[in-house]
């Protein structure tokens, strides 16, 4: 067990670092384009899962729903998403990607994939494949946990 | 290219849910215990480089120095560590663990280990390990990069 929770623990001790460096990475490359981090996650939301309310969105990224309004507000003002009625719930639109939105969307995901892939050159894909798939299930079960894990 | 490209971006892609529920759950595990996520990040340094200035764990920690300062105040009320002179450098003292302080981050490391043993419970401790190496790879990959990565 010790082995074990010294190995999630080496996991868990990468994770912060990689995730600031990927954040400040993505800032850098967006910053030519208008586009923030914030919004660029909005736009691959709406391509990934379709036409979403700011509420759906808000509980995805974990933050609140003013935050969400001002990046919706902020993708409009860019072209890239439009307001639509939702059949479901009267009162809360759906935030869907524009054509344009969606142009934008493929082209910078098409580049960051490229660019990733250099990156990551000299790591074995099966490695890639099955470090995401640990990531997930330890995700999984710190969601799952009753009194929260490590 | 594109494949690996895939995969490290799925790996990517988990990275920041994971940190989301790692310091959520370190931190709901932490309160009883009167002991913040940041002061347990700053004993956890303290106890694996020995003294450090404020700098230092400043830089490491990627935030300011006013931060770290009031991070070894709150571990200084706590008995957790205390200001020794630098012979390096007169004004900038170390900031060291008291006995007190190693007991304390000591007995917590090992709770957590025991917990993330368990939560890993269903995962190999090989894919453990390679999920780690990718990461740490990942993250040198994207400090290296010219225009940053991804």
């Amino acid at each position: 067990m010790s082995t074990r929770g010294e190995a999630a623990y080496a996991v868990l001790s990468h994770v912060r670092p990689l995730h600031l460096q990927a954040a400040r990475a993505v800032t850098r490359r967006l910053q030519g384009q208008g586009i923030t981090m914030a919004v660029r996650a909005l736009l691959e939301r709406l391509e990934d899962q379709g036409p979403q309310t700011v509420p759906q969105v808000a509980e995805w990224l974990d933050v609140s729903r003013q935050a969400v309004q001002r990046v919706v507000d902020d993708a409009r003002r860019l072209g890239h998403v439009e307001l639509r009625d939702n059949p479901a719930h009267r009162r809360s639109r759906l935030v869907a990607l524009t054509g344009e939105g969606r142009r934008a969307y493929t082209a910078l995901h098409a580049e960051e994939l490229r660019t990733l892939g250099a990156l990551a050159a000299g790591i074995e894909p099966d490695d890639l494949r099955t470090c995401a798939a640990v990531l997930e299930r330890l995700a999984a079960a710190l969601a799952a946990a009753p009194h929260g894990g490590a």
